[in-house]
């Protein structure tokens, strides 16, 4: 049966006990909201002992089908304080999966002053090992170090400086199929949540464990095979992001005049070629890198790759368009290496690249660093190592408190999380997920930009409002979905697209799980999903007035297209499921 | 007529006209309040063009009644996200009125980067300065340098480099009768909002206009006289607040078992004999300090004071049990020197003391300074001087922010203001207030202390509930009618206990305005500007969950009568008034 282990931080205890009740059946971000709903009171500080942090591998996760090896970590976010799940992929899931662990819960907190630990998972059962060499190293000199004590063949969940140092933008990392800690539990603080509870990594072998249960082994075989074709068969799926990862998009959303520049003032950036996906596969074949790599066994989409610098040393992977977006025309730097080295950076000190990009125009709009230069951005986000430099608090702090702390104004946030990749006023559908997610401004949680611009399961004008609300809504009941099931979001191309999709998917999880689960299920265990989110934000304080983007994009007009964001909070409210 | 002075802070125009329609009749926090629901987008950024700084002279002020000197400053404040009216004394607002200008509203902003001006206003208009001098300067040598241009007959409203660099916890600063900036409109950040429209003072001449309109004079000077006698005639404002100013209060609530020591830790401080008002007046009378000063022309009550050091130089005034709270038993300071330096330090740099005491009191929780060391509070504090100490950008941004860059969960705030020098757990009703207030936690909206500890207006136990949610709500009414008048807080110890206080009151604005206004028409005025308040605050985003105590007071006993806060939402809802 399914396990859940709970971890108390302050006296070190842990214990398995089934997966049951209220809590069976559940996998991925339907498994972490439901337990933080339940047991984390709405109100709590995010940094107390009342906060939990809690980890979950898909319903489909650790099994053979393709793209399922994804990451659910849940808590109420320090940086928001809504309810937050953060995803990612790695390693660490598939392991835990096959030592049939489905969540784990880090609990309460130890005395202030605690030198951080890290806890070693393996069949056997739970360790905890004092690890003072590891305080304030770098997620890559710390999982290196912990490879060494634990063998190559675990997973590492690790948090850096900014997170041991509770930075409300820091993120917590997962090691990639070859050691590097690249892939992020990125957006709400998270990395700040498992810092208050002083564990610096958490390490899982599965080693020798019997492996993911699978009630019916033949079913499952056959629906695996043809969602393996579903998934390559598509041209994004099968060929765009293979060929050249999520940075493709830098062209077409410049193209479609919604790629945001110099902190949301326009949405073209003149230089946008330079840092598009196809400059970023050429340097990458001419230095040695690789173009095509995935985050965890089993995936077939291969978006990440191997970034090396100009002597041909590796510089970072899983290198995403919204980081380059972050770093790149979001700031006016259009040298690839420059936000190469910032995503580094990101990954090193244990920081979500989104958030980071957009802190750092604060600090370029109250003039601490000037637009467009590489370096001194660079710099300026070294600070967040040192924990006594207050600059570096600042920043690594998010976008709301630098701007706060800087005077700016202009201040690109929803519910205090910031604004990713896609200007809202320009592509109406990613605009009302942003005002309306139950995690702030998030592009994962309704990615309108199928219908707004790839003209994927849809064709929304995105200039417009009609049909926007709509498709935003359907696309976050979807997502609060699939985020359940280990699937990796990018699947949502090719389902959107194809016919059986769903029913393909249903067939996979009563295979799994032994029971009847039918496509309409799908829908539902969405709905189930943003009913906790949407109730534990309600009860932590949150109203509709808080589901809206800030006044600027109201009040400015976006070039090129010359429109304003016009959704009003009542239209904006039909896109929340009711609770 | 009675006239509203627009400014225009970017195009540097000025424009009066008739206080009509839905702001005739009225004053103080009636029109701060009522134009800022008006006028401010409750959503908009406070620092961003669309907020507005409205200043408004009381509806007695600058009248021969006594105590009637007081000034209401209002916005949406940029710590709180509420709105926010400050209420300060000085020599501005007599001057204010005596120009017949009932309220001024400073709106828009100038350029990024605009050098700091100062707006001289007479009897003949309005002119503006360019004032680069100034920049940068605390508000002791900006005072006395304005006063060099402007003649010292003139009244200055003043912020220091906190307010100047958007500081969320910057105060507004008025000059006293010597000519000291001492009197603070203090809470709320509203320094911040002034400096986001690079106006770094305002200088206010009356000599020569022909004073404040009374339509009834006999009528009027008739019930002045009996005013006067009725606070001269009470043991409070006649004896008690005279004697030792208000820090006589600190034995009184130490005794009681609320004076909150360390961050709240106890209700009982060891030394609380050495920061007393006996100890106080000790120190002044033996360095040749005054024990007895009025902030403003024509006070009876004369609690403010002049406090020198050692050496018999002047150091502060305006130094009020509430500050010595904040940076003695808060902080384990036991110096009344230290404490006295601290709180010229924060009139000097333009910070609310309460919010200063409770942020020093996180970099103490962190470790960054000892607990109980003066000198390492001043030197921490003197960094907030620096536009670019970004640990003093930290500091002089308040409790919530403080403790939230350095990592710390125990955070005496509501709605992001701190809670002030009475502990809620064991003085209920105050609690009730600090939970409700329309402006975060606020001991002065609504000051239960009267009938928990006081035994004025009444006897309420301060560890049960009962009684506690009305005197809350009833206070709560009361001051936002007395905040409308001009009138200093302190004349309700008087008005509370004498029968026809009240009647006196309304003969006194019946004469002045010609109207007939009864007692029954206090307690409507004050429900109208709750209701304005009230009705911001929702539309800026404001639930009944965040009209609650932070967790730590509801898990933690206070000592010694080991309480806990126990009143829930739904209880507390009923001390708010229905909009």
């Amino acid at each position: 049966m399914a396990r859940l282990l709970r971890i108390n931080t302050r006296n070190k205890k842990a214990a398995f006990e089934d997966l049951s009740g209220d809590y069976a059946g559940l996998g991925g971000r339907g498994l972490t909201s439901r337990i933080v709903r339940r047991e984390v009171p709405p109100t709590c500080h995010p940094l107390s002992s009342a906060n939990k942090l809690v980890v979950a591998a898909g319903l489909l996760t650790g099994t053979t089908a393709a793209n399922t090896g994804r990451l659910s970590v849940g808590g109420k976010s320090p940086l928001t304080n809504t309810i937050k799940e953060s995803n990612a992929g790695g390693t660490f899931s598939q392991k835990l999966a096959k030592l049939d662990i489905m969540g784990l819960i880090l609990e309460d907190k130890p005395e202030p002053g605690s030198k951080p630990i890290a806890i070693f998972i393996n069949k056997d059962g739970v360790q905890f090992f004092e690890t003072p060499e590891l305080e304030g190293l770098g997620t890559y000199e710390a999982s290196s170090r912990l490879f060494e004590r634990f063998g190559s063949k675990a997973g590492v969940m690790v948090i850096g400086p900014a997170g041991e140092n509770n930075r409300l933008a820091s993120a917590i990392m997962f090691t990639d199929p070859k050691g590097n800690p690249s892939r992020a539990a990125g957006r709400g603080g998270l990395g700040a949540l498992m810092g208050s509870k002083r564990v610096k990594a958490i390490v899982v072998d599965s080693q020798g464990a019997k492996g993911q249960e699978v009630a019916d082994k033949e079913a499952f075989k056959s629906a695996a095979k043809r969602w393996a074709e579903i998934l390559v068969n598509h041209p994004v799926t099968g060929q765009g992001l293979p060929g050249y990862g999520t940075s493709i998009l830098i062209n077409i959303i410049n193209e479609a005049g919604t790629l945001p520049t110099q902190n949301f003032r326009s949405g073209r950036f003149d230089k946008a070629q330079q840092i598009s996906g196809e400059k970023m596969v050429e340097l990458i074949n001419s230095r040695g890198g690789v173009a095509k790599e995935g985050c965890h066994a089993g995936c077939v989409i291969q978006c990440s790759q191997k970034y090396c610098d100009a002597k041909g040393e590796y510089l970072t992977s899983g290198f995403e368009y919204e980081t380059v977006w972050a770093f790149g025309s979001n700031l006016l730097i259009a040298d690839m290496d420059d936000i190469a080295r910032l995503d580094r950076l990101c990954d090193d000190l244990g920081l979500d690249t989104i958030e980071t990009g957009t802190t750092l125009a604060m600090a370029m709009e109250a003039g601490i660093i000037p637009w467009g230069e590489g370096q001194a951005a660079i710099d300026l986000l070294k600070r967040v190592y040192a924990p006594k430099d207050y600059l570096g608090a600042i920043i690594g702090n998010g976008t709301a408190f630098t701007a706060e702390a800087l005077g700016v104004d202009r201040v690109p946030v929803v519910k205090r999380q910031s604004i990713p990749a896609y200007d809202p006023r320009a592509a109406k559908g990613i605009g009302v997920t942003y005002a309306t997610s139950s995690m702030g401004a998030d592009h994962t949680a309704g990615y309108a930009i199928c219908q707004n611009i790839l003209k994927v399961g849809g064709d929304i004008d995105p200039l417009g409002k009609a049909g926007n609300v709509e498709i935003s809504k359907n696309l976050q009941i979807a997502t609060a979905a699939v985020d359940s099931t280990g699937f990796c979001l990018f699947v949502a191309f090719a389902v959107l697209d194809t016919e059986d999709a769903l029913d393909v998917i249903a067939r996979l999880i009563s295979a799994r799980l032994g029971i009847s689960f039918t496509a309409d299920d799908i829908g539902k265990t969405g709905i189930e999903v943003l009913k906790d989110e949407y109730s534990f934000n309600r009860d932590a304080g949150f109203s509709p007035v808080h589901d809206q983007l800030p006044d600027f994009f109201i009040n400015e007009e976006l070039s090129p297209h010359n429109v304003k964001w016009d959704l009003s909070t009542d239209e904006l409210q039909m896109a929340k499921v009711e609770i």
